[in-house]
């Protein structure tokens, strides 16, 4: 008859039981950890007027941003005055510009909401996905990305991760390393570009690119010979920064930025994020407010990343017309869920369905003593499942019994009524034995205390 | 220098800390019940293909959907292609047509996510608004209205509720009674919107208004002397029972919708429904697909209702091309809280920030012992804030520890570390005492669970 599509739109994805289960125990872990480090969770509407997120990504990111019709009369004008969010950190700064004066001044928030991107859909890259972030307002301090770095840390730790990267890197080193190279200010957004790429399509195509954005010969040389260089060979995290220090000495801002990378680290040794940390001046994050540390983590196998972040002083400036100092780190559920099932990583407990004891009835006379008897298990905090259509005929409880993986039974018949019976039967032992009715709730809830100790 | 608005876009909110964690413990709650009824989680995507959603909600309803633009080279067309989700149950239905084949044939499933409509904002009435929906789809079982009425009473008993009132009224016996009051089939769905404002507009503007949409005047008198004899008495359920029974007695399908009204009423008995439904003939529900039985839950003060639902067998169909039968009950988050926060049923501790213990440090030297320490009493389990600007003057942490209401400080100072010790001071009494750092994350963490027995 109809004619419409029951997929979900291009993009996005619907979760069915297990689905959800897998993502609930995730972001339990996020959030439990995040919680541990003292991040307060706030959440922000799914769609922000227009001009709060326009101009906020980069050219690039204005194109994928979902934007909402006018409604009622301008629907016919096809302009939009809403769109939905980008990312959970543009959000938070206005949030931080609005509520200023009743937020604490140093303030760490958690945030766990779904985004929306226009890109095109692709392996682990949705147009619907989560983010999981942490972000502290208020602090210029350096222990602010170590704890930051701590906790994400901390979180792929509980989840079973223990391979995972932590490529460090810090806006201003770049640009002087690509101001020292001989890369012009103006070019340098471009270069980033580029130099984003350098593990995807290689120092070639680096290079290629690199000319055809109008970079000179003499420059595109310089960087590609400092970034090979330093990232093929993943050296130790000191040599990294001394290589670095050294290449942006002359530069005004370089040995600050150098100086900044290194108390970074200093600060994560003893922590969780402890010597995970690997030095990638080819680091560029693509977003275009951060204007201090960037910080990427990669595990093995995964295009991409799992998260991001980094130090961003002006973004909230842009709403509130005065710099608040800010960082934050985001993880993506998506990815982490990508590679724990891709790993099998997720503890056999997480999907099993919940459900303690079934109730079932062999006639309608009997779905009013049914449900009672459901209430009471019910009463007893036991999870209790109830089969709306008991019959005489067992074989529709009994399948959907085992469709849910239930592994007691309860069944109310006339014969057990005139007796003050119910049967208790274990669906995976099979066995089966009768209980009086008056006690039912009170014994079964006994006994399925006891098989769980 | 911006002048963009930080507030939130009209009909939204942000929910600062203390908002989340109300929030957090209303769902808890609902997911808890909805899970010891054998409900199953699912979630679906912010936005759905617009045809969709399109002609599933009545003409008012069609209006109020907000629609996304097309994207790239289409935006200028104006034209939308997809929209925000309207309700959690159309959603469920184009699910149920997608997965069957992967579906338990009876299944059970919860939603709590938010939805967006472009209603004129009011009080309690927001344009995004969550809906913590159970529905039960492959079964005819009046079980399971019962079980549904059951499962949301339980909710609302455990948030505190005790003077809530459970409207039920049945879409057939609704039509049966249209009829033989004289109503005509067509004018049937203008009668309905006008009779659901009884409650608002009274008797004599309900009465005008089926005049002006065409009703005969003896209909509509025969309508107003039925309602206002039945609704201004709120009677006994049996008596209402009886009194809608003989008015529709001779209509073809009158009697059996009554009687399933009767079988319901019977089974809700004995559970956490029990002794709330009342009769009310004049509720009709302004969403077109329901078919059956149709309910709604209202509490003293609250202007509408908290949650409603009802049988809606035909509603699968338009997506599968053969019906499945189904009935659900949607709770209104908002709605809810709203009451709560008014009547301040919210518990104490709900809102109190999770923090055991704050660290600082007397100056940058101390910072890595002070991250280090962090990650040990984290290890201990213990929820831990650490303040990054430590430095001489304590004034700054302390300030801040009060703002979070920490109850306990951990100060790292050179003296201190000079001793091997640590300074903990108890932010209720302000007493402090000196504990070597070497086993200080123990030390504290078995004080705190002492204090927390």
């Amino acid at each position: 008859m109809s004619t419409t599509s029951t997929k979900p739109p291009s993009g996005t994805r619907d979760f069915l039981p297990e689905d959800v289960r897998r993502r609930d125990y995730v972001m339990r872990v996020v959030r439990e950890v995040y919680e541990s480090y003292g991040f307060e969770p706030i959440e922000t509407p799914a769609y922000e007027n227009i001009e709060t997120l326009l101009g906020k990504y980069g050219e690039e990111g204005n194109k994928l941003i979902f934007k909402i019709l006018k409604r009622g009369e301008h629907e016919a004008s096809g302009e939009a005055d809403l769109a939905l969010r980008y990312d959970l950190t543009v959000p938070l700064a206005r949030v931080v510009a609005q509520y200023q004066s009743e937020l604490p001044r140093f303030f760490k928030r958690y945030q766990i909401q779904p985004v929306w991107r226009a890109d095109r859909p692709a392996k682990g890259r949705f147009r619907e996905f989560y983010q999981c972030d942490i972000d502290a307002m208020g602090s210029t301090s350096p222990v602010v990305e170590a704890e930051l770095l701590g906790a994400v840390s901390e979180v792929l730790i509980r989840l079973g991760f223990n391979d995972f990267v932590i490529r460090l890197n810090h806006r201003k080193a770049l640009s002087a390393l690509l101001e020292t190279a001989g890369v012009p200010e103006a070019l340098q957004g471009d270069a980033l570009t580029a130099i984003d790429k350098l593990d995807k399509i290689g120092a070639e195509g680096v290079g290629a690119e690199l000319l055809t954005r109008g970079v000179s010969p003499a420059a595109t040389k310089a960087c590609l010979d400092f970034f090979t260089g330093i990232t093929t060979e993943m050296p130790h995290v000191d040599s990294a920064l001394q290589r670095l220090r050294t290449f942006v000495e002359k530069h005004h801002a370089g040995p600050g930025a150098v100086d900044e990378l290194d108390t970074i680290v200093r600060l994560t040794d003893g922590g969780p994020g402890h010597g995970r940390i690997r030095i990638d001046p080819s680091l560029a994050r693509g977003l275009s407010y951060y204007t201090g540390a960037i910080m990427e983590i990669a595990v093995p196998g995964l295009q991409g990343s799992m998260g991001g972040g980094g130090r961003y002083d002006t973004l909230v400036g842009m709403f509130l017309g005065r710099d608040v100092p800010a960082a934050g780190f985001s993880l993506g559920l998506e990815r982490i869920i990508l590679v724990m099932t891709e790993r099998g990583m997720f503890p056999e407990s997480v999907t099993r369905v919940p459900m303690d004891v079934m109730v079932t009835f062999l006639g309608d006379d009997l779905r009013s003593d049914a449900l009672r008897l459901a209430s009471e298990l019910r009463a007893e905090r036991l999870r209790v499942e109830l089969f709306p259509d008991g019959s005489r005929k067992l074989d529709k409880s009994l399948k959907y019994a085992s469709s849910r993986n239930v592994p007691m039974l309860v069944i109310l018949g006339e014969d057990e009524r005139a007796r003050g019976e119910v049967t208790v039967r274990d669906l995976q032992t099979r066995q089966q034995q009768a209980a009086p009715r008056a006690t039912a709730a009170r014994d079964i809830a006994r006994r399925i205390r006891i098989e769980a100790t």
